[in-house]
């Protein structure tokens, strides 16, 4: 009846979602509220070993003809799992590195904004067009080998680089390899490498460029820590020429949880997109904070980030206010 | 079995929406058709007492370069029950003022286009990024009282003010009281204060401001009728010259159901943008027509609208028709 | 209890989706992926008679100030039974012409990119909003007539007219009519006559136009054929000074399926957009190419397109991977 008619599709496609709005106060420039991040994910299952996921946003509340927002296809992929624990994706899919890229729902992580190793060295959120084969090898130690769609920018500029599968030039790819260990409960490690043939996409001679990554989470009762530590290594001379041959970051996040609801974090970052200079600065950032978890996926967020040298000089120091949840 | 893995997602999350096509035949300038509105509603209970609700929008049915319709979200917000009767509302809200800016759908109102009084004075849809406690004080009578982020222009215009909650200047706030009593069946009486600190967002040396906004809707058997007024008083000597100091305007909407399916209804509204210049002419509008329902939420409409007098002097006088639906 | 709130709103409502990604490999441009399309369907069945069905479209993967994507809006309607067999459409319908116009999900055809005579002549894909009857006259004949809003493009661009639906010029209309006979199992006969009133609204003294088309589709075991006509004719000095006043394509495809999940096909299309110039050179295309069937609703896809001649004279060549999904 009825009953038996609704499970025909829900029992096979799923909704859900998550959404991020901002607090900024700024030191030096006007403060500013935000509707970051809206997100909604559309899931179908076609048969036991064949399904599709997808991640749909609107960031900064609004996308249009001279509106400052975007609407953006995050994810898109099908999972087969062509035998036991092991599986393929095609299609989009999340660069499988880094901590927040592939899981960035906002009550996972402390901080109204995200890191900022993360953001300018990974580039999170990060996602490229191809086919990934992950799985486990040994009980705890998982893999990933992904060939996949690659940056794009004459500068050697990573963030901007990303394509973002629109309409992407493809004369270049990318091949991206991760190990995780997850055999201890409570400890996640994993190193991710990455070969780009080339991040101009043929506008320069030479622009290959090795993407290296490995971080550690670790939870003992109430205590966390998180380290991270990724670096560019990028060839050619008309890259060398700006600095940009080099770029890396690292951070470090101990952070301690009150009740299942109250926790308190401070993460020290350092990140540097032009170290192939000698006498380059790097942006050097404290952070500290609280986060409250009103139900286990819905956050409330208070920090203060400070900027103690930037290579950027422009003060960027804030009080953020934040709110999250995900379903 | 797979029936109760079905509600493990569906029990908890909903989608639901609404959306509006319009046919506009203008008296002096090129007939319209417009897929105005398509809107969807998605909602996340995550315990008894704490929910989530946002509804996401396409308007004028295209977004992107160079295209006339944009993507916006118009609603994002966690409510949490922290009390019995009482409520806080988190995040990105609809301001609790007129008729129509919280209850939009178009089975809900007559007339193909939204009255020109809320339009351009109130100025809906308006939404706000804050919080906002609401309940019940007494049986039939409720209140509101948000703290929000506030409007940024710096001519005093009214409905451009808005700033969507996207990288909004949050320099100034503002707050909002509404009382509304519907302890009589058929009668909504409702009251609405609203102080801006500055909705010039510190450009100019001066422009606080209060809106005021009153209105009652009662219906007796087959007859009904909706009044409203609302008026600005904007201080500061930069918005004078431009006569924005004063902005005001009310309709009175008197109706008749037929029968359940079919409805007529005259509306006549005067609204002045620039009520402070003393020679500034109100711009008088009589509308009327009627709708009819197919389904309860499924609406066809057929209007005309005559401006009898215009301040900005170009003839829109329209025969409008719609389709609209809720679900 | 829980299983019966569950399906108060599922019961009546629906979603859906289907999405394509590819890759093209251009003789003489630069390589490509593109997330092409993401579409999601939404659904409400407001009574036994009355439902409401939505196709909500994210292109190219981004949309929002300069990016090259676009969200649209290519469904949104109200459709009703108004008598046994017969039904009435009012809102923004697929325009009942060619086969791929009004089903287009990935896995219901060959070719990683869709055909382009039905892309350039017919134009896919075309939505307009007005009225629409359909119906069945006897068993395996179907009729639909359309009155809906018409093209606007004062040089007799086919595809650049479609203004869909968004803040559309509606000064002319058009009138569409289409027999369709599935009597025989495998074979699908239709025909569409259209009529526009006016393709330049109302800025060429004279720009009515008919379009005519003719199809077939035909399966037989593993063979299939797939056969269809298009023809505009237009009227009015200034488009025939463009050569725009006949514009026609035809395309015939064999295809042969080895399995239920593995089928070949080759493709021969002529177009010409030009066709009223007596000297103008037809586009004339081969495709040929294997679609795999991972599951009955998601297929990988790869062939090859050679443009034999081209009117445009640019050369397009490319081989083309797709992936496409629909559920």
């Amino acid at each position: 009846e009825a009953l038996t008619q609704v499970a025909s599709w829900v029992e096979k496609t799923s909704i859900g979602g998550y959404g991020e709005h901002h607090y900024n106060h700024f030191e030096d420039k006007n403060d500013e509220v935000d509707a970051h991040r809206f997100v909604l994910y559309f899931g179908h299952q076609f048969t036991d070993s064949v399904r599709f996921f997808s991640e749909f946003e609107l960031e900064h509340g609004i996308a249009g003809e001279e509106q400052v927002g975007e609407v953006e296809l995050e994810q898109a992929f099908i999972e087969w799992d062509y035998t036991q624990n092991h599986s393929v994706q095609l299609g989009q899919f999340l660069v499988p590195v880094g901590i927040l890229n592939e899981t960035h729902e906002p009550d996972t992580f402390y901080g109204t904004e995200r890191n900022l190793v993360e953001k300018e060295i990974i580039p999170a959120t990060w996602w490229e067009t191809g086919v990934q084969l992950k799985g486990e090898l040994a009980p705890g130690l998982n893999y990933n080998l992904a060939l996949h769609s690659g940056l794009e920018n004459a500068e050697g500029k990573i963030r901007s680089g990303r394509q973002k599968s629109a309409k992407a030039n493809a004369e270049d790819f990318a091949y991206t390899a991760r190990l995780k260990y997850t055999g201890i409960a409570g400890l996640e490690l994993a190193a991710t490498v990455q070969y780009q043939e080339d991040i101009s996409q043929g506008a320069l001679t030479e622009a290959s460029a090795w993407l290296t990554e490995v971080h550690a989470a670790y939870t003992v009762g109430p205590f966390a820590l998180r380290a991270l530590w990724a670096e560019w290594d990028i060839d050619g001379d008309e890259i060398e020429l700006l600095g940009r041959d080099s770029q890396d970051g690292w951070y470090l996040e101990p952070s301690y949880k009150f009740t299942d609801s109250l926790g308190v974090f401070a993460r020290y970052s350092e990140y540097n997109t032009t170290a192939g200079f000698s006498n380059s600065d790097d942006t050097e950032v404290w952070e500290y904070g609280v986060n409250y978890w009103l139900t286990p996926t819905v956050v409330l967020k208070a920090d203060y980030t400070d900027f103690v040298s930037e290579s950027s000089g422009t003060d960027k120091d804030a009080l953020n206010l934040g709110l999250g949840w995900s379903f």
